[in-house]
């Protein structure tokens, strides 16, 4: 015995999404079940909007509405550094903090030979056309910390040596508002190699 | 900066579900904009599906595409034994065993008064009226073995009294293909007490 099939086939779908297993999609089904119809009406809504409006801008690679993307048409910001994401979600975070005001290049991803993610999978000839292009003075890696995302950055720093800019990889220490002991040896190690003049 | 509009919308849909929160959400909609359209269209499809064929029993109250629903309507059952169960996702898991040949009746939850879930929200008043017409001779209680299923079914032993039927719990005890001292005290002095004569 299986449940009907308008349920079984919105729990096969929905278990098709990352972090959705088979107990949790039966979850939302009962949970949607009980809402009120105009949830499921609005949900399937949203999915439909997503695909039909939301598009990669072809110069960062960036998720919005519009191509280019708003911070790639913005006039006012610095067109000489690029800061070098893998995720959309990166972007929104250096954004979060008001600081930067250079454009983007998002990689979609990072080199992870494990995962079949390849230099030729991600959006590097893309970040070197542009380089290449001029105008680029300095590239700014923010790629994650861990060993694939410092991998790709290595990576970056060797297929940008043949242009004339600066390429830089942010900072790896301790996070702001941590006590020293509560941080890793290689943390540490890394503030200590990254240490600076006061 | 936040998302554009499509992303945002659809994160604050998914947040509303359960057991997704903003982190999965963003994880969820950066696969769905990776995967093929098609797979957004299929999943909204589904959902669209589920509220306009999935409808309740009016007599045992489970979900079905018909209404009585596949079991109620099946006259190969037994139509005096009623096995009183929680949700649609337990009666599946007794329709899974092949043993049980009797109906259902579907409370669509437990007696949780620190929730706000009474009596009165149950299919309970349900049950009674479907017990007074006549022509059952066992209700099974299967709500489940926590504290509010326990509740329930003692205020449902209580509320049948008044009926010439047979009341019965479903048994507690050490599961199946479990060591002994792999069980909780209470699960133990549970197996003590319903031991049967071998």
């Amino acid at each position: 015995m299986r449940y009907p099939p308008p349920i079984q086939k919105l729990i096969e779908e929905l278990t098709r999404l990352p972090g959705i297993g088979p107990r949790s999609a039966e979850r939302i089904v009962f949970h949607l079940l009980k809402a009120p119809p105009s949830d499921c009406a609005q949900l399937a809504g949203a999915l439909v909007e997503l695909r039909k409006r939301i598009l990669h801008c072809s110069v960062c690679y960036s998720v919005a509405e519009s191509d280019p993307c708003p911070i790639c048409s913005d006039k006012k910001r610095d067109p000489h550094t690029l800061c070098v994401v893998e995720r959309p979600s990166d972007m929104m975070a250096v954004e979060k903090t008001g600081s930067y005001r250079g454009l983007y290049h998002l990689l979609m991803g990072k080199i992870a030979p494990l995962d079949g993610v390849g230099p030729d999978s991600l959006r590097i000839e893309e970040l070197l056309q542009r380089v290449k292009k001029g105008g680029v003075r300095e590239v700014v890696i923010a790629t994650s910390s861990d060993v694939e995302g410092e991998a790709t950055a290595i990576y970056l720093a060797g297929a940008l040596k043949r242009f004339p800019v600066k390429v830089t990889r942010i900072a790896h220490g301790i996070p702001m508002g941590s006590s020293l002991d509560f941080n890793d040896a290689v943390t540490i190690s890394k503030a200590f190699e990254g240490r600076t003049l006061m």
